[in-house]
């Protein structure tokens, strides 16, 4: 492996390290601790392949660009990521009382990077974190960043990063993120 | 493959999609336009695994934390990131003229991350880019910067994107690059 020097101790609850127990589904985390901030029955849990069918794309519409993706697309996509194993965590926010097509409320991405500087070490990169117009104030998103940040440590990365626009700082604040610098982008 | 949309015509010469062609010389990518900014005779070319000889390791230190790695924790280290093919490319400035253990003057890394957004559209992300502190002001830093933006072009990506200190936003404007938002990061 790649990360050959002794990590910090974790003091957070450890996450099993596992992986995709089938083509159909991600491996599951822990269970997840009482959801203190919400109070409601929403689970926190990885991407399934059913999600394409409880709204996952239209959610994800709300943050950029995201066109319809065939059953066979979404499967092809899914299955890419899903060979990344633990390298690659999508977490979704799902409300089972709501309607079927429409109850994955809030999800995130988390990948991550090994390097060779800090011993082979590895960062943790947060992407597309969402959360869907009408769910919105009920702490979901904090509790979706939360855990991919959770799931960061526990896999041994010494930071995790992600980029925001400026109003966005004070909500990832709450995560216990810091201003670092400036995101640059070229767009082809 | 995740990628399922038509992408938009590539103006750029084509970079061969290559898969490293041993265990110990990740593939090279096709030749390089002549140095026309630094006039040199250094080469852009993908990281070796002989490159740890050539000062690979006390160059990245230059940019953060590096401890060195055993010639076995490099291999390991090595392997894991040639085992993504394509989707992780260390680029480095060999100087031949230079002394054995000083020959990489530069270096920089693109790795690229897929997405279900926009049609399981792809994302390019420049990391560790550095430049040896006794070669800097000869373009070895942008050459290596916009070949890498170069090949996540032709690999398909959508945009690149990379995070620096507010200081160095001049410097990858002069790649292609304009600001796009905050930095913000969680270290453990």
């Amino acid at each position: 492996s790649c990360s050959t020097r002794k990590k910090k101790a974790c003091h957070l609850p450890k996450l099993p390290a596992s992986v995709p127990s089938s083509r159909t589904q991600m491996a599951s985390t822990s269970p997840e601790p009482a959801a203190t901030e919400t109070g409601d029955s929403v689970k926190i849990r990885r991407l399934q392949i059913a999600d394409r069918e409880r709204g996952f794309l239209p959610l994800l519409s709300q943050l950029s660009s995201c066109p319809d993706l065939t059953e066979s697309e979404f499967a092809a996509c899914f299955a890419d990521l899903a060979a990344l194993g633990d390298d690659h965590v999508i977490l979704v926010a799902e409300d089972p009382a709501a309607a079927p097509e429409r109850r994955i409320l809030s999800t995130g991405c988390l990948f991550v990077e090994r390097k060779f500087l800090r011993g082979g070490g590895k960062v943790g990169h947060v992407e597309d974190v969402v959360v869907d117009a009408a769910a919105r104030g009920r702490g979901l998103g904090l509790r979706v960043v939360r855990r991919l940040v959770e799931i960061a440590k526990g896999a041994g990365c010494y930071k995790v990063i992600l980029d925001c626009t400026p109003e966005l700082r004070a909500y990832y604040a709450k995560c216990g993120f810091v201003e670092k610098g400036v995101q640059m982008a070229v767009y082809f």
